[in-house]
């Protein structure tokens, strides 16, 4: 197979997919969440490997049901960033996994830009389960699907993506793609978690609320030690979606985050299972959605 | 299906079934036992989550044996107690896990009371395999189904307990299944290691060694530190049982032990595999055993 | 079975096993590489554990993809080194996946001597992943497959091994093997990485890059702090493969290492996927050869 019909079928990301390709993922999604209570044997015989060098428990379990959905065999591959520092570790460790006749790779990773450089010397289709603060495409394909099946459409919506998008590959993937759909995307951040070369206009946390789609992110505590984060009730006072700020809503808007969540700091915890939040859902969806782009790579 | 049926298919402790649901358990253990030469097709396309919040690699194994036997898709998830350190976490997995489509979940879990509020909000069946000193119905179980098969029924059965009680859901679900078999349990525990709470004599060491089933606990080591523990010699010396004590049991009596052993300080390395050592045939019966709860759960 | 065909099933090293026997599995990797498209059911039903009481991402990965496509289940168990500290240790828990049912072991422990007392007592077939210094068999059973495969013989060819002979496995089972087929092994080592146990010639850096297969050996960077390297530039200059040195090999000559490298230590990255570096390739070579050595433990 040629590189050029390998790289199709993997996913790296989401600014450099159509949005016909990004429908024809949702699409199909669509018919494997109406078709979930077996598994299938469409991918008997292949092996799909999660290459997670970054630690991660739900991203990977949810590509580990897809795929034994799908009747893949899965091979689960984690390293601590510490054993694996240079970046050349990484690109031996997925050509390792190519030797040994993988038929795909789910690859988590730190550093950006190494991925696509990765993705040109290998001969196995790879999709981004998350590189650094570069993109998470099927989180936000997820996304995108919970929202289409909310409203129907996602023309004309308008998101607001609120806490750190300096870090959040989220938030660009989720930028990316919902503009290529009509939907227009504001940002709502603290000046030092802003990303200056994204361009989608900053507005107060009053007016994100406003939103059709108040999309939460997750902060992280880490950096609390590093003075990035003051404080998390100081976050909580002044970025996060509390039960005050929630009544504020529309009617129709829904709460959504890419989880795991933070209680009580960027979202209140009576908030995270209200009639109004697609957290759990979105969780649900990322099965049918990881089932699509698998079955992508693989067929 | 309604919770109530769920949580009857769950298996939270022993303390609150009945003695008839126990054998009924039992007795479907023993016919896998029978049966344990092949991968079974009963479980093909139901997805079992294994979500171990605290370390076990022999349970965990146990249950993914078992699992596997009967032809279920297993999910392992294992977080260490430091990334999980709210409740609200663990529950969170758990949902997460519930909204990807697990059928069912084996939980280990360190604070008590917990599973049982879990259990309240989730709709899959949740199997405990060990919370904090709660209970450990499994492991209960397994011990049973070896008394039964030894002595051919538990009823009459005087049964020690020695070690550390306070801190045993190994000793809490022996002592309340075996009493609804008619057994008598008896503990032998130094004072700091005494449940003040559970209504079960404590007899010296000279008696406790004198019952039909002497069931050793482990000692946890990692205790010394913090001065509950004098040390391991002491403790051999005083609570341990030595190849002189064994001399001293009845004929017919049997060792037990949960594992993984302290090869000389609970229990004596040469006794381990005694002939009147039940501790890897305790560990073989842990496989039907499982096989019929996680069976039960999800049929 | 008895325990002398359970042992004739193991795989404990190469020292005590005949050419013949070495090339019927060789053989049988030969075929299994002509049918790696599916994953087959020979071992349907069969149980495989792979125990790692030293880490390992590759080796396990390895054998994983092996036994997966011959259709079996696998176990993966891992034990830090520190929680497993005592030998007894390890045995108890061999024994305990053995009375869990499980039909073979693949095992990888770092005390020499032990894997042997080990298969001694347990009645499943063990394959050594690699113990200590000592042995590790299949890799350099996919070392000579990988040797026959390009040269046609191993039947007098000059090989030459570099590299921390004394702390490597991978040499000693090297040795052993290829002196069976009629092969000259050289080392080439700094003084204190010299095995003086072993009967074979040290000869200089400029000595062994003639040989007709160069193979490296990894360099424990962790023995730095303890003084017993230098450092990694002075180690490179002396003993690793620099691209100089690979200009004076001969024609014909092929570049082995049995991974993961450290690029530009031991070998310079501009090697590691050269035209006459088989370094992937012996990977690749890895998957047949523990499919091989796994169905023959359980058939």
């Amino acid at each position: 197979m040629s590189i050029a019909t390998i790289q199709t079928r993997s996913l790296l990301g989401l600014k450099e997919l159509s949005q016909q390709e990004i429908q024809s993922i949702l699409d199909r999604a669509a018919y494997w969440e109406q078709h979930p209570s077996k598994t299938h044997n469409l991918l008997n015989g292949k092996f799909v490997a999660n290459m997670f060098f970054e630690n991660s428990t739900r991203t990977r379990t949810s590509f580990e049901v897809a795929e034994k959905r799908l009747g893949a065999e899965v091979i689960n591959f984690s390293a601590a960033a510490s054993s694996v520092e240079k970046g050349e570790s990484i690109y031996d460790t997925v050509r390792t996994l190519e030797s040994m006749g993988i038929d795909a790779g789910v690859i988590r990773l730190k550093p950006v830009g190494m991925l696509a450089e990765i993705a040109e010397k290998i001969q196995v289709p790879l999709i981004n389960a998350g590189d650094g603060n570069n993109e998470h495409p099927t989180q936000a394909l997820l996304d995108l699907y919970t929202m289409q099946k909310h409203f129907g459409t996602v023309q004309g919506l308008k998101v607001a993506i609120i806490g750190d998008i300096l870090h959040s590959r989220v938030a660009r993937s989720n930028l990316y793609a919902l503009r290529k759909f009509g939907a227009s995307v504001v940002f709502c951040a603290p000046d030092n978690m802003r990303a200056a070369e994204l361009n989608a206009p900053y507005v107060s946390m009053e007016e994100a609320i406003q939103a059709d789609v108040v999309m939460m992110l997750r902060v992280q505590l880490e950096r609390h030690a590093t003075g990035m984060l003051k404080s998390a009730e100081s976050y909580r006072a002044s970025y996060g979606l509390t039960v005050e700020r929630a009544q504020q809503m529309q009617e129709h808007a829904i709460i959504m985050h890419p989880a795991p969540v933070n209680r009580n700091v960027e979202i209140d915890s009576e908030l995270v299972e209200a009639p109004n939040s697609k957290i759990f859902p979105q969780m649900a969806n990322g099965v049918p959605i990881r089932m699509a782009v698998v079955e992508r790579a693989l067929s």
